[in-house]
């Protein structure tokens, strides 16, 4: 029988319990010292999880995140098996969710709306289309280019930015250091939805700010690592940033005195944009453990060089 | 030499003249008093316009309406001409945006988010998916139908309702007044977008409020007439509608002492969600110039009898 031990989160068992019982029918289900670890086959496991260790598990076929970012293990010396990140179906739609709400806001500018309730009756300026409106998304992976796609259906101009070239129907997509200037220059909304990996850190800092239009907005659901956190201040305080809705940071929980939240240009939520849901990541875990036992190849392997 | 005359308001003529003579090479474009009213072939129209005494144009063809709703016209008795509203692809496009951005941001709770920059991390209530998520439109014309089909794209379980029943892929639609407190019963968020009839007077008034899920989102880029305010303005205080986003009202400008304007659960925005752009209005204009010219049938003829 195939072993399945759980090493995610302890308070996430209750959820996720019922959701792989139903993804793993057959399979024998696990909780860490329930079994010898070399009797295990595959690691479910989370970077908050209590497996940090992967030497005991000497049978281990794979480690299956719970998480999309896999920038807390892919260094870790003791993990020697095939490492899968999570694709979620769940936290893909609740990414391209998030941005494009987000988007939306900043173009139709909701915020301002919801402030100017002053009984002043402000219809001279009527608003640009979509269409007249450049969104650049930083970042074509598979969450990144269902960003594009959404946006692009929606009617706005996209730019699309990866470090390799990737192609994503209906958007204008530029790659390497290169195309990073092009891209940020018609961003009047930029969206950071790339991996934490050594190239992308600090990606948007003095410099790279600088090439944005005046008054960008800028959303980032994809790492705190991506952002030079004092950069984007001063960005935001000469008006070079219009404004920020930023869903993840270097320390998390955000700390309380943090700049962010005092920042009358800062929106910040909760590392909330893509929650993995248990039912669909219990059939993402299901299809790896099937493709394991059927020596198939494995879905959303990570590739340990690039990082992701 | 075909004669059009344009008969919008003076204040938008700068914006117009340019726009119309793109689009309607070789016409002799007029404004009121330079050509004898019986020499006139399309009337270029607007409610707030200096033409409302159809009478002398007896050569017009055909009455060509800047705006989509044709309330202030369609009763009048001097109208003897076919009467031809506005669908402007540049109208649809701003309206889509309007609904679908207003329905991601009370989706999301971007307006609550906004709020609670307090230094609390509140990450312990993943929101539902677009898909666990009921959307209502009431009305599947043109523009309901576009933002019913977009919303559907996005996710969200959409239903749609008409006073005589209409298929929208991806859409459940409902009809009549049965098909009402079902489509009500699931609208987490409801959209309304149908024309300003006796029949759609009220339609959300103290009992069909009663029928939404309590806490639901009123979003209204229609008609001010579809409500009856003091219910509205009861539901909310009730808490039986969470939020209200208005962008249309029976009173325009809104008054500045009206209580929409002070409530703290309704966002008023200025009549803006659909405003009719010159380059593709004229283009609509032109279109039926040229049908009319050609013997064609017009496109968006008003039903004199429906009115609409």
């Amino acid at each position: 029988m195939v072993t399945v031990l759980y090493a995610g989160e302890a308070a996430d068992w209750p959820d996720y319990a019922p959701a792989l019982r139903t993804a793993l029918p057959g399979v024998r289900l696990v909780l860490p010292g329930e079994v010898p670890p070399d009797t295990v086959d595959y690691i479910v496991y989370a970077p908050s999880g209590p497996v940090q260790d992967f030497t005991p598990y000497t049978r281990a076929k794979a480690v299956l995140s719970l998480w999309a970012g896999v920038e807390r293990v892919v260094g870790n010396p003791t993990l020697t098996q095939p490492l899968c990140r999570m694709v979620d179906e769940g936290l893909e739609r609740g990414m391209v969710e998030w941005v494009t709400g987000h988007a939306l806001a900043a173009h139709l500018r909701i915020g301002f709306w919801a402030g100017a309730q002053d009984g002043i009756w402000r219809n001279d300026q009527p608003a640009p289309l979509a269409s007249e409106r450049g969104v650049t998304v930083l970042g074509l992976g598979a969450l990144g280019a269902a960003c594009a796609r959404t946006l692009s259906g929606l009617g706005f101009r996209v730019t699309g930015w990866s470090r390799s070239h990737r192609d994503v129907p209906g958007v204008t997509c530029l790659s390497g250091a290169e195309g990073l200037r092009a891209a940020l220059a018609t961003a009047e909304i930029v969206a950071l939805i790339l991996p934490n990996t050594p190239e992308t850190a600090d990606l948007l800092n003095a410099e790279t700010l600088g090439w944005l239009p005046r008054g960008a907005v800028v959303l980032n659901p994809g790492r705190g690592t991506l952002i030079d956190d004092a950069a984007l201040l001063a960005a935001l305080d000469a008006g070079q940033v219009g404004h920020a809705v930023l869903d993840v940071f270097r320390t998390e929980p955000l700390p309380p005195d943090h700049p962010y939240w005092a920042h009358p240009r800062v929106t910040v939520t909760p590392h909330i944009a893509a929650a993995t849901r248990p039912g669909s990541a219990a059939r993402v875990i299901a299809e790896n453990v099937r493709r394991g036992e059927a020596g198939e190849p494995f879905v959303h392997l990570v590739d340990r060089a690039r990082g992701y």
